[in-house]
């Protein structure tokens, strides 16, 4: 972590206000709570905001955004500070905003289907009411205990299961947003199908909260499956990864999950997680599928027969079906050892690009050459959701800052030259912005700067986030 | 039809500069041509645009846009001109902006499941293109000969399958859009995941032609189902299809539509479309399903199994499973007799409302009650894509313009109070105009406004659909 800078001060006048909105408990100024505020989990700079701010209502929130922006006070929105990307972690002088106050389920539809929330509840709570209901909320990743559904949505969050359910913004049917001049924007539309102009909510999904701060949310959710069977799958090549997916999901519309592991990645798995290998044989690939449906049983068998066929047709080299949740806990166990690769190859480059699946292969070959000619003593390793053509990459240890540079460089400038994307999930905050264009033009950039004017005209909401404000910063 | 007036004349320097870009053969003003651009499948007056302008390249249309912007030329953008709420109708002195030439399928992405089309081509054509190469583009709706894939985009259409694949706004991956100040803002995004700012692409999409003009699109496909089954269930009440959904999405992940038809919907298919009933006793209500996977028998026993299992169990009191793609299209022409009804109950009002799942068994009695006490010579029809929340209502013939406006009246205070939506799928355009404030606050019709006074100030696109341009008008 970097060093702690001290925060600057706050307008004794803007600080009363806040006091007089919020209570005295919402505004937090002992330095043990500031530090803790001090940044998510990327390498981005780490500094306690000025303030910590705690609304408890969405109106607090569009007060408090009334009260900066008159007083011109910037601030850093904050959800469970899990991203990755920085766009939590405070800039010199901002006060944080922080929604996990707002931390409501405030109902669920058990006939529609759709829960109703604040954005501060915590992922993981939310999963956990809904399913005690027999339903289902999909969004799922590895920071489910902390992240909170406001930043899911804020961020556009992704997962395992897009290949099934979508990304965040494909779960959000409603949402409400404090916009910085002090309104609160309502917009809880319940029904899937909406078709009455502009669909504003997509402004703010995404965005990082550089338009508006989330307050609530409707989210879809989807019948609980009761039954679920995983396999894992060696494969002869990355182009027969291409042809089980789509035949996958002919076949199988229950296909909630499809993600490919290079022999590389597979290696360093059972190297470093202590693993035994899942075949006598080497593939150059491997994919780890689910199913989810409703009868355990049926379920598995129809999943058995259709990789038996394949076996048999040879698109898929070998396969083990798991036989219970054991099974596949331990299936999983390969690309869940992803947790400690990354702790064992520190510092490293960690890479979620997206990248069009007929250049995938390619892509992948181009750039492993190009990084193990450059860098012989680092581990490269290629492993993702293809399904969705979300390729993640993770290089390391790199010795110094400027060697992580030039590997972000080379698989950015190769993301750039395939029309891929540089953030598949994770978003863009402080640590990608520099890479920006190579995903996106002038043009785009421009009209996004534009929003921005139009929305925050004072400048205080997450500034500097994602794009810089105006051409020549 | 009513009746077609004489279009206003336009200053002889924009002629010309227009024949310039587009040359002679793409600026028409033949009026037997003009007045067969003079409006869409809507009840709005029609009227013939002072000029056709049928540009063969994005870069033209953006050019076009340019001119007209410069002499303050107000357009009206016409793509298949099967619309249902007038946006693609003239206005007095408009000219229209055709996308029929921009009519190419540029390239199907066999690997990846992507089509790059441009914004005129027709909905049918490229299903049959997509099909060829084994892969299936899920949107459908009855103007599939004539629709473009621009215009779906534009208005976020819907259709039968939205339960499996979501609406048009799912389906696009990348977009160009050209702006009224002459940019275009390309944006082929060809990767399912890209979390990079602002999502642009849904400021256009379902906006109507309002902020700037679709020219190119990347669409997602999906692997051609090979196998399909179909089946109409009695229910005992709405509420138990509310549970069969539920429960089918759960057992059935490749359930594609999920149709319900009230009985009055159901008297009047059998009685204006000559069928036979399907059960020997009617029911309150009757669910339309159909499944989409690989293997047509095994496909068929899991749904008859199920609809077997939910029979013993009493959630559905009489069912008839397709054993044949006859019988599937005997089972779907119930619900295809819409096409008669519409002819024949005209005069008529015809919605397309969004109504939570929750609230629809009292909102359908609620309306059906009011309709037949004030408009008890009438024939009143509820159906829809209930899977979606999207629920369709058919009333007429009705003999004035009066009592059709009482009915919409009716309807749509009934919808806003159930916190729905004024259109699923339908869109806006002239004639649900004055009804949208029961679905979108003052706040997000002023939104609407900023947004289309920062893209296009001159105010010349699309001028006057969705929603007024200013307050005050």
């Amino acid at each position: 972590m970097a060093e702690i800078e001290t925060p600057a001060g706050v307008a004794n006048e803007l600080r009363d206000a806040l006091r007089s909105v919020l209570g005295d408990a919402g505004v937090v100024s002992d330095p043990a709570l500031l530090a803790a505020r001090s940044g998510d989990w990327s390498e981005a700079t780490k500094m306690p905001p000025a303030l910590v701010l705690l609304p408890r209502t969405p109106q607090q929130v569009a007060d408090v955004l009334a009260l900066c922006a008159r007083h011109r006070q910037r601030i850093v929105v904050q959800g469970g500070l899990t991203g990755l990307a920085g766009g939590a972690t405070p800039a010199p002088a901002e006060v944080a905003l922080s929604l996990a106050r707002l931390d409501r389920i405030e109902d669920i539809d058990a006939v529609g289907g759709t829960a109703t929330v604040q954005a501060g509840v915590v992922l993981e709570e939310l999963q956990a009411r809904v399913e005690s209901q027999d339903w289902y909320f999909p969004l799922d990743l590895g920071a489910r205990g902390s992240c909170q559904v406001g930043g899911n949505a804020a961020t556009n969050a992704g997962g395992n299961r897009v290949i099934r359910y979508g990304t965040m913004r494909e779960l959000v049917q409603g949402i409400e947003v404090a916009l910085p001049d002090g309104r609160l924007l309502t917009m809880m539309n319940r029904v899937t199908k909406n078709t009455t102009g502009v669909d504003l909510k997509h402004l703010f999904i995404g965005a990082e909260g550089t338009l508006g701060v989330i307050t609530r949310l409707v989210l879809k959710l989807s019948p609980r499956p009761t039954a679920s069977s995983a396999a894992l799958c060696a494969l002869p090549s990355f182009e027969a990864a291409t042809r089980l997916v789509r035949d996958m999901r002919r076949a199988l519309p229950g296909l909630s999950a499809f993600e490919v592991m290079w022999s590389d990645f597979m290696e360093a798995a059972q190297e470093i997680g202590g693993l035994r290998p899942a075949f006598a044989e080497a593939s150059p690939v491997y994919a780890l599928v689910e199913t989810q449906g409703a009868r355990q049983e049926e379920d598995r068998d129809q999943l058995e027969r259709f990789l038996g066929e394949a076996l048999e047709a040879g698109s898929v080299s070998d396969v083990v079906v798991a036989q219970s949740q054991g099974d596949a806990h331990r299936l999983w166990a390969y690309r869940e050892t992803i947790g400690e690769m990354l702790g064992q190859l520190k510092p490293h480059a960690a890479f979620d690009v997206g990248v069009p699946m007929a250049a995938m292969d390619s892509f992948v070959r181009t750039v492993r050459d190009a990084l193990q000619s450059r860098f012989p003593a680092q581990r490269h390793l290629f492993f993702g959701h293809i399904g969705d053509g979300n390729l993640h990459v993770l290089s390391g240890p790199h010795g110094s800052a400027e060697s992580l540079h030039r590997v972000e460089q080379l698989v950015y400038e190769a993301v750039g030259a395939v029309g891929g994307s540089i953030s598949a999930e994770h978003g863009i905050g402080v640590v990608k912005k520099e890479f920006l264009h190579f995903t996106r033009s002038d043009a785009e950039l421009e009209l996004m700067r534009s929003l921005k004017a139009l929305l925050d005209p004072a400048g205080i909401l997450n500034t500097g986030r994602v794009f810089a404000p105006t051409t020549s910063v």
